[in-house]
């Protein structure tokens, strides 16, 4: 038998095995192609891959919806076939992203948790083909995610033709760590019953009518493994200063003793802070979030978190082994969810999650720049942060005060580019402190974000701008030549330093 | 009897009735002050007017919160007595904008749906006193809001002391036309269980603990009176285009016929658009809106409307006159609502709104700046646009393409301040044309923009700088130290103009 073969149940479907060069024939030029994948886990390989080598010797194009970003460089290999058109609505790929800078491919940056709506009710182009990786097929054909739900059953149940892979990658247990609801289209659209982080409200597969599937393939390429980022000195300062913010909002009556359910941004930032809650008192922490780390189940290891909701699991091979070997441990304190769910407005809203997202950049009034080097250049995307960002009941950012040797201020007079206004933001935190601004006016955040946020490097000159823009006046006094020479600088010497 | 006596028809309260030099004394110096008022209706007058004529001979300071804007110049009476320290969420003052900009009045810009939460769950400060206009107090004790719900229910709940405004001038006809729903503190939230623009889901009016009513005073000063903007030829043309664009959005099967619940900004754009409606095909509208105009009101009489939902009414004199003296006709056909209701992105997101909103000024990658005259001088504050723009269905800017006689372009380089990041907006338009933004990246955004938007005297400048800012490279591309010198130039000389 055919490795892979025992995990579809549903024996029906055994006669749409292919092999992949036959699977492609589905995608044609042109096509819009739905992915599985979000935060680098869960992706479909095989197909996108022979796709990719496909596209080198016959010239096509496709736009490439996603989860968000792919593991396995697969959006640097389908780029470097040209095959891409279009990409949306998140990637974190170098080669890509030079593709973009330059204008070559055209990337629509979106909230992560509007594209599913946005196809569904066509200000996005309809899904012509789903590529979907799954753990197993059931006997009654549901098709049972891997370790990253995304997009997956909102392409399925859009698409015309879907693509299944079958990833022996996978380890079987995860069967059942899925919760997959797909909220009806408009306008019959209904309440999403979920009232607490840990509640179940769907199925754990994703319902689809067998004749939709077109073919199925077999996968054996792993997820990329992740390595967490050690913590240095400024991300240790960093969780330090939330830590004790926490604690001081606890005390004083503000928040929960558990804090009420986290969100948290990927990276050595958010390792380092959810090892500050290791060695903290605080106890029956609850995450949701989109993507679940080691950190995560190393709280959970240590009895410090009762429940952890998210959309992925990206995990080093170390975490992914222990987990996988243990899942008993686990199943019921983790669920993936899709990721119109766990970045759902409705949710986060109601939940009253405390999200901690990273910064490039902030300015003196509070505005928050996620995407854009400078201005212009996208690093990555927006994500999640502004799902997030906008419904949180503590919206929180975090970076290091200085880049690149002292050459950047984090801190700049405006930013270059706005994700998140001021009227969002509660919370920033640089590794020389943290600025409560929450019920402060402008001038009042200025003067908060430059003493305790800013580099000493920095400090005088922003207080100069913030000084002389004063004396102009406005709510949010800026002088218009200066805002942004910072960065102009910068481009022109590499630095942001005063002569 | 006194009048006004009659409408306190929960008798054990008659014994709180006092003349407004005592109440006033609930208010002490350096309280936080909660106020009835939305979009200029519904405020509470005797009590504020009076506390601006004590703190005239008597220097005190407040904190000052309310619903929206409000009318009969209370802000800048206040402001005139030097009387406000702090004010949120929103303001339309003259010359409380003039304290703003200078620095004088501290004042915090927030979206018009989270005021409540803020205040609840503590990220801003206790209510002391809520003063709170009512059409009458039933048998049962419920306070029956005016012309507005705001903030009302949510200040009664959280004040210490609530003083109550029974309005001789607000019509009882109105008792009956609002739906009180307050959500539960977290953590125990549940889904707001209203699935269409039509339901009601709470009570008619405010439940209070009647030991917490201080002072009920009597007022005879009528609601400012509203003047509906004459269209001009540029806010017909903008209906034209908005109208042609929704005709087609139905006709291609994007939109359903009725195309869904629609919210609208105030003004004479949004009047310009509503008398579109009147001589277009569609028919069965609905509103899920902030402010119930004239307009309103006219497509209801006309059979194009089914239902309206709002928070307040501002109409004209001779509206409101037709409308309270045959109130039975429209009973069934509108409601209003607390603003945590109306402008709440859970039921935004859940119906599926069409979002039509004001913009100060757009960029050419779809930027919007809804406050900041030139970046840095509050026009009035962000209002309701963010809890609709980032929420709807489609999110719509409209604006004229030049101010000033031709020396502002509305669509610039780069916006001077950022409200709404071009990830939420869909579609703009200025009389010149609309660009439907829907798909697109930023680069192909800027000549849709350009092309369809700018005044033809700004077009050339505008590719100009487009092309050269291309050449440099980035997703969003642009020259640094020229992207905000169309300001400078402005603020230098008057004008945008190139020389």
């Amino acid at each position: 038998m055919i490795n892979g073969l025992e995990r579809i149940r549903c024996a029906a479907l055994h006669e749409k095995v292919m092999s992949v060069e036959k699977a492609i024939a589905f995608i044609q030029d042109g096509a819009v192609v739905g992915l599985s994948g979000f935060g680098g886990a869960g992706e479909a390989k095989t197909v996108p891959l022979a796709l990719a080598d496909y596209a080198q010797n016959h010239p096509m194009k496709i736009t490439l919806a996603t989860g968000a970003s792919l593991g396995n460089r697969i959006d640097g290999r389908l780029n470097d076939a040209h095959a891409l058109a279009r990409r949306y609505p998140y990637q974190a790929d170098p080669t890509l992203r030079k593709a973009i800078n330059n204008g070559e491919v055209m990337y629509i940056d979106q909230h992560l948790s509007e594209l599913a709506d946005n196809i569904r009710h066509k200000n996005l182009p309809k899904i012509n083909v789903a590529v979907v990786a799954a753990t197993a097929i059931t006997e009654d054909g549901q098709i049972i995610p891997t370790g990253s739900c995304g997009n997956s059953a909102n392409f399925i149940e859009m698409a015309d033709h879907v693509i299944i892979e079958i990833d022996n990658t996978i380890s079987p247990v995860l069967e059942g760590a899925h919760d997959i609801y797909v909220p009806k289209a408009r306008p019959n659209r209904e309440p999403i019953p979920l009232t607490e982080a840990g509640d179940r409200i769907g199925t754990i597969g994703i319902h689809v009518d067998p004749s939709k599937i077109s073919a199925i393939v077999l996968n054996d390429i792993p997820d990329t493994s992740f390595k967490m980022d050690e913590a240095d000195n400024e991300t240790l300062a960093i969780a330090k200063h939330l830590i004790h913010f926490f604690e001081n909002e606890v005390a004083v009556g503000r928040l929960p003793e558990n804090l009420g359910p986290l969100q948290s941004g990927v990276g050595s930032i958010a390792n380092a802070v959810f090892a500050g809650f290791e060695h903290s008192n605080f106890h029956d922490l609850e995450m949701y979030s989109e993507v679940l780390q080691d950190c995560t189940f190393q709280l959970i290891d240590s009895g410090k978190m009762k429940f952890a909701s998210g959309c992925s699991m990206t995990l080093s091979d170390e975490c992914a082994k222990r987990v996988m070997n243990n899942f008993e441990r686990y199943k019921d304190k983790i669920v993936l969810r899709p990721q119109e769910l766990s970045n759902n407005p409705e949710i986060i809203r109601r939940l009253g999650i405390i999200a901690i997202n990273t910064a490039l950049e902030f300015d003196i009034y509070g505005n928050v720049n996620s995407t854009h080097v400078t201005g212009t250049k996208m690093m990555n995307g927006i994500g999640g942060s502004g799902d997030f960002t906008r419904h949180a009941h503590l919206a929180i950012f975090v970076t290091k005060s200085i880049a690149k040797g002292g050459a950047i201020s984090s801190v700049v007079p405006m930013v270059s580019h706005c994700d998140h206004a001021e009227h969002d933001i509660d919370v920033l935190v640089t590794e020389q402190g943290l600025a409560d601004l929450r019920g402060l006016a402008p001038r009042e955040r200025a003067l908060k974000i430059i003493e305790n946020c800013a580099h000493p490097s920095y400090k005088a000159d922003l207080l100069n701008y913030f000084e002389r823009a004063c004396a102009l006046g406005g709510q949010t006094p800026h002088v218009l030549r200066e805002a942004l020479s910072w960065h102009a600088q910068f481009e022109e010497t590499g630095s942001m330093k005063s002569a």
